[in-house]
């Protein structure tokens, strides 16, 4: 009959048998849970804690209680008395099973008192990272047996810590010494593995027991470079940053800089010294934030699209300015961080993920990562909407991807009244079904148009433009109510009924907003938005075809303008398929989480390596359907597309397309150029 | 019944038997065979040339016929007809097997007429080098596959050149889409991968085909440094530099080296910046010398002393001045030439041999992969005579290895006549039996003293001191004629014989030379030399201990002194064990040769690496019998150890110690001070 007991961690529900007496951190290690340590089991760094849960488990058959773990001993309770361990907190690394065990390892175990950040997804992330600090006691030298001391270094992390091969940085070769002698042989090595199969490497060294690490997490956007700083010990970040992309002046949208590029020789250089001195300015902001030096900061994770992944490497991005858009380097890239002139640790390294496609970087493998439709059953749609949306579709069994070129009008660009999402904008517009009298609200106010007080609130910006959440939203109000038709005509005849409809040369428009800036949407501005709207619904459509489904059960709207999108109304306007509104949500800088992933758990490296390698990519300018899809997505939802999920939640206006009963409209509709050029190919 | 050919390949012996039609490249591959080939069997590069044996070999039990090959193909005659292949040779890409076949891989192949040195050993070095250089062929990009240009050049290298995992250096992320294009997706990689487990590195690329890689060998002694520029497609030394250690001006030897490194904050900085600069300087050298630019440099294998070692890689080597002699780094060291701003190839390699002890370096190590007493039965003795004598003993079941304090006195310093090996010194001596007149030859004259015209020979510089081979042999002159007893005392009655035995104070002198400046050896020569061989004959003789031997088959003078010393006259003097005249032999810079073979063959790292880590040190300074064996080794050639072989090949004085015939010299003899030190302790 055997004597051991049953533990079982929790989150992870890993369970196993164990021999009485075996430390909680040697079962949770033998179970492949992961438990930080540093100092290796003698009790001085505090990073294993745990918590055992008391009561009777049903659900596992398992009854856990205090007596089943080993009370204090003098090492864990010299540390309680010196470090303050949080009561009902115990150190695995000195606890021994002692009876059936339910253990809670806690992600949030607080040394030194970090300061926490609620930015940051707040999700917790299983930690593996490529770099762990690893305390040990060196053998002194001995003239018997003349080893260096490198080599007894490098000895006692394979016995103590299990490595096999360690090679040593270059730049630590002086160092080792001295340090040796400075901790008197007590040392904590920084070793950094990233593939099972790599050679460990010793990447720095200090003196007795380092109980900190951190590193970086970093979306370079192209307009926004958002930073995290993280404990790579607790997993916690504990400081967050953003800033403008410098590179915003050489131009606004990434085809400007690669044209800046190519017309400037020194162009390509310019933009990546801009973009690394910015990135490292804000390696000063966290670190400063985070009260720690920048020389504790010791692995560091980038996403970012294809034109700035390269620019910041110093690849020139030409090649992805036009067909066949040849990226340099698809796969993860993996580099020391003084390659890229980061000035972290001088033994620092960089992973940055890997782009899917030429117009389909590594922020869309991040926000991949973070959401992982990879990772479950149902078909997830994500849409990463930009001057070129990313669209990913997949579930567990399959995984495609693809950009639509849908331009900048989401952004506000190419439309009358449109401008970036700043104070001033207009960002929510509701119009009275009867009256056709709109209502709004703008950034930097919380109040409605009608509401009292509302001039005072917009204050000195006043009602400047509309942005892109705020063009969706009128737009589509404007289907709801019937002032423009399906195929996004504005009914002319509606002029009579409300002042709001003007004539605009053969056109009409809508007026918005009669003060100074007068706002109106004109036939131009719906056209644009169409025209938009249906170069993503086309993108999706085709991805759905691959897929061969007619609906998706989740979507995700990934980057800062799908977080001020309304789902509903985006789905109006047929920018994304039907699906039931719950079930479609912004997941915010959901690169920023892939990269944190990464950065904490070098599995989800593996994962999104994998997944990137099975994603299909699907490059729509090739895909002969594409034109009829657009040509259908150009009419609001969609000419042919069912919405019964939508129009179960929102009244809808007859479709004309589902039953033909004619026009709909005061005027003749004209056809755009695209659905003529469209049907001249059909 | 097999219609498969027996296929002998030459000198390796290895043999197999293969399908008609195999090409013999890919024979020699399934057989591990290393035949060199760039262009990847598309009979471009040349590099793959074999001759074919005629003839019946009856050892192999193996006929073999210019019918057992097939005929020139058009694609080989092209290249003969370009590049002009030599009669007889035949490219393996293209040669298949049509019967047995005796294959000869020359190891001189030839391409673009590269200069060809003597000057380093000629020895054939089997090749398997760290860098190779792979010509692939990449599919160009396709959108629907959009897989970097990057991950399209490793997935070729993977596919056409059988490698794992490829990761590539950081600085070429930008040069990758350029180099494909203008080689228009045809272009040469070079590969690094040193241990088999290592993940491939791409190091460097080129556009079209690049034929011509080149490594350095270099030995980085105390008072000079030897280069050799080699190429790592053929293997041949295409260009050899040296030039004096500039640290010299810290110190001539190298505790005073390490002395001024304790005494100036600067030190370490300034000799590391200093052998680093003229090591370029060497690099651009041979570089020069072999008609080749820098950047075809790709790999770089360096030897040293540990404190050479040590301060090369900026390494403070203060703690290898005092016990226990801590070496910072003993293992093998591998980084990036860059890394010690050596500004060959970007992407080039360094790789440091181990070091064995604290005072056993990286040279030693050389030496032995060189010499290879791990390799074979017989026990060798190899001894590198310097300041300190680094001696290492084995054979293939045991190498044991130490280092004797011996002083400077071998190279002419503590002696009253000594000076450098230079010319006007001193290097040969003969003493008449009789008449006790000498007669010598110097550095720079090829005629002894007593030739008619030998003033004249030794023109300006005159004869102006004693080098250390000189010293060797008027002492063991001396001995032999009787000038001095068995204990070293300069017989003062002789003076009643010769006029060139002079008093001088207390004790005699011989005059060696009467001419401007009068050259003397003195009773304090005469110790110093004894001291200084015994200090190295107490060493060896520990060794022989712990290998439990009495003899030694072979002996190896390794090092510049080692080359001037006449095996004979050491044993006289017994600065070594007796044994067979014939199995004596210096083997020059055999350092250098050993750097060559690491450079050539990365199994020749492994196999030092792991004889480095089997070798068992000694430490002289530890070994209580040390003392004793000094002792005895103070009497000449030793007051115990009998040197029967020598004897049978040179008269050698009646010894005392053996027979015990009482003084047998004029004057009672007098202990030195060792001695009578070391008898109180006994």
């Amino acid at each position: 009959m055997t004597t051991d007991h049953l533990v079982l961690f929790m989150p992870s529900g890993k369970r196993g048998r164990f021999p009485k007496g075996t430390t909680v951190l040697d079962a949770a290690r033998q179970l492949g849970v992961y438990v930080e340590s540093v100092c290796g089991g003698r009790a001085t760094c505090g990073r294993c804690q745990i918590e055992v849960q008391e009561g009777h488990f049903a659900k596992h058959k398992i009854s856990s209680s205090k007596e089943s773990i080993s009370p204090v001993g003098p090492r864990e309770a010299r540390y309680a008395e010196k470090r303050d361990l949080p009561a009902g907190r115990r150190l695995s690394c000195s606890a021994t099973v002692e009876g059936d065990l339910v253990v809670d390892v806690p992600q949030d175990t607080v040394i030194n008192a970090q300061v926490v950040r609620k930015d940051a997804d707040a999700r917790v992330i299983e930690r593996f990272p490529a770099v762990h600090l690893c305390y040990v006691e060196v053998e002194e030298p001995d003239m018997h047996r003349p080893l260096g001391d490198l080599d007894r270094l490098r000895q006692q992390l394979r016995k103590d810590w299990g490595f096999g091969r360690i090679e040593a940085d270059a730049h630590l070769l002086p160092l080792v010494q001295p340090i040796l002698r400075e901790g008197r042989w007590s040392v904590t090595a920084a070793v950094h593995q990233d593939e099972d199969d790599d050679a460990a490497r010793l990447i720095a060294l200090w003196p007795g027991l380092k109980n900190e690490a951190y590193g970086l997490a970093c979306d370079i956007g192209s307009t926004t470079i958002a930073m995290h700083l993280v404990s790579l010990l607790s997993g916690r970040v504990v400081a967050s940053a953003g800033a403008s992309n410098p590179q915003i002046r050489f131009g606004e949208d990434l085809m400007s800089r690669v044209s800046y590029v190519m017309m400037n020789p020194d162009g390509r250089e310019a933009m990546t010294r801009a973009v690394r001195q910015e990135i490292s300015k804000l390696v000063q902001k966290v670190a400063d934030n985070g009260g720690i030096e920048r020389d504790d900061i010791l692995d560091s994770v980038f996403v970012a699209n294809p034109i700035m992944h390269h620019l910041f490497l110093g690849i020139d991005p030409t090649e992805l300015g036009g067909a066949p858009f040849a990226l340099a380097v698809s796969g993860a890239v993996r580099m020391n961080a003084d390659d890229l002139r980061l000035k972290l640790n001088p033994g620092a390294r960089t992973y940055l993920l890997p782009c899917i496609a030429g117009h389909v970087g590594a922020d869309a493998a991040a926000v991949t990562l973070s959401e992982g439709p990879h990772r479950q059953d149902r078909m997830m749609l994500i849409v990463d909407v930009g001057t070129n949306a990313e669209i990913v579709l997949g579930n567990r069994e399959r995984v495609v991807a693809a950009s639509s070129p849908t331009g900048p009008a989401f952004e506000g660009a190419e439309i009358s009244s449109g401008q970036r999402a700043a104070p001033g904008a207009i960002e929510r517009v509701r119009i009275d079904r009867q009256t056709l009298e709109p209502r709004y609200r703008v950034i930097g106010s919380d109040l409605w148009s009608d509401d009292p007080g509302f001039p005072a609130s917009v204050g000195e910006t006043g009602v400047t433009g509309v942005c892109g959440s705020g063009i969706i939203e009128v737009v589509a109000e404007m289907y709801l109510t019937g002032i423009i038709s399906e195929d996004g005509v504005i009914d002319g005849a509606l002029a009579a009924r409300s002042p709001r409809i003007v004539a605009n040369g053969r056109t009409f428009s809508y007026v918005l907003s009669e003060a100074e800036p007068r706002l109106t949407i004109t036939q131009n501005d719906v056209r644009a938005i169409q025209l938009a709207k249906a170069a993503l619904y086309a993108g999706i459509r085709l991805l759905m075809e691959k897929q061969e489904v007619e609906t998706v059960d989740v979507i995700r709207f990934a980057g800062a303008f799908g977080s001020f999108i309304d789902p509903q109304y985006a789905m109006v306007l047929g920018l994304i398929p039907d699906c039931e509104l719950e079930n479609v949500s912004a997941v915010g800088n959901a690169a920023g989480t892939g990269a944190r992933m990464a950065l904490l758990n070098r599995n989800f490296r593996r994962e999104i390596e994998e997944t990137v390698r099975r994603i299909e990519k699907i490059e729509t300018a090739l895909e002969p359907k594409f034109q009829e899809h657009f040509v259908h997505a150009m009419a609001l939802p969609n000419k042919i597309d069912p919405f019964p999920k939508l129009a179960a939640q929102v009244q809808l206006p007859p479709r004309k397309g589902l039953d033909d009963d004619g026009d709909g409209g005061g005027r003749p509709r004209r056809r755009s150029r695209e659905e003529r050029a469209a049907r001249r190919r059909g």
